[in-house]
Parts: C-alpha cells; structure tokens; sequence
C-alpha cells in the first residue's frame, strides 16, 4: 500500500489518498504505474501538474493508510494527524514517518475505466531511518 | 507472478513469458495492466494482435514460472514441460496446471521506457479445479 500525494497548480490544495494499485513498469529509465480514481481530486491535481508523490507503507503501518480513505485537510505540517513536509522536487507532501518516498513527473497515461493509470517517471527518491 | 501469453496474428508462433509487474487498473470495466519487454517477441505479437492471455501462478508453482524466462518452442500442445490449449477468445496459450486465466483485448498502453505497459480488458476469465 502506498500514499499518494498532489496538489494544485498554486501549492495551496494538497490532495492526500490511499492505492494498492502500484507496479513498476521499466527498469530504464525507472517508472512506475500509480492507478487512481477518475473522479478524485488527486486525479485533477496530477492532470493539473503533472507530478505526484508515492510514499511507500511500512507493513506494520497499514492504519496510517487506511486513515487517507477519507480526506483530510492540512493543518500547518500536518495532516490526517501525520506530518508532513514538501517534496524538494514537487512541493507535493512527503509522511515523515513512512520509510520511503518517491517524487514522480508523469511520462504516460492510459485512461480507461473508472481509474487512470499514471506512469511517473523518478525525479526524486529518500529513505528514512 | 503470471506467465504471459500471446501468437502471431496466423495463429503460427506462440510466446510465453514470465511476468510479475502485473496491477489492477479498473474495477468498471476490469482492467489489468502488465509490463512487458519491449524487445521481446511477447511484444511484438501483443502490437500485432491487440490480446494476450494472463496465466495465474499458484504459489507453489513459482518454478513453473521461471520455467518461461527462457523461450520455448511449442511441441504439440505442450510448451516447456507444461500442457496448453488454446483460449477460446484470443487462441493464446491457456496453461492447464494453473488455477487461473484470462484473456484480455488492450485498450491502452504506454511505451516508455524498456518495457511497455499494457492496459486490457477481460474477453474471457476461467478458474481450474
């Protein structure tokens, strides 16, 4: 499981949700495929600027997931009671307590269905101890 | 893991391929997106026919997907050690010692990148005993 992040065009609507929908789809250049619903708003935010974030879950960390089902608005650094700070790539919001985060500029899209699906490029990518 | 197949438009030459970059991409319609190698001849048959056939690992049978990193000639209904027919669909190879199947037509994919990503519908779907 995974958070994925986005925001609007100015920086100041952040969208936050939760996907399972996740591959790698080449190992050169590195990109992975992100399915997200159609009618949310982090797929308007990512058809606005054409980046998303994808901090990756621990597996013990399953209920900080579930908590994105629903949205949430931003409180200061934090939202959903989890911290955040911006992507140095993307400004998008990187979990402070996730173990992993990428940074993705889309490079293709299939949209088809009720979810698109979006390949990201790497722009930027961090562990955390 | 999954073990992709796929023919030639006559029918003539079939593929079969081991793959585990596979992610839901739909629930309406259902769609699949898998990745595939560009230079592969998986490749070119899936460009060629527009379908392709999905066949389930179970996960005891990992060795029978790996089987099919390296290419196999068909001998009668039988590719690498493992007995096939044809799909009722797409006439792709169906594995009969795996539980699952299905067959899908593409309706998207992007290519970019050492792999293509393939978006397909279901034409067809089965469960073994």
């Amino acid at each position: 499981m995974f958070v994925l992040t986005s925001k609007s065009q100015d920086g100041q609507d952040l969208s936050v949700s939760t996907g399972n929908w996740v591959t790698t789809t080449s190992f050169a250049p590195p990109l992975v495929a992100v399915g997200v619903k159609a009618d949310s708003s982090s797929h308007t935010r990512i058809i606005e600027t054409g980046v998303f974030a994808v901090n990756v879950i621990g597996k013990e960390q399953v209920n900080r997931a579930f908590n994105f089902l629903k949205s949430h608005d931003p409180e200061g650094t934090s939202i959903g009671g989890e911290s955040f700070g911006p992507g140095p790539e993307t400004g998008c919001a990187l979990l402070v307590n996730t173990p992993s985060w990428w940074e993705r500029k889309v490079v293709g899209q299939v949209a088809h269905g009720d979810h698109t699906l979006f390949v990201g490029e790497v722009l930027e990518a961090g562990l955390r101890n």
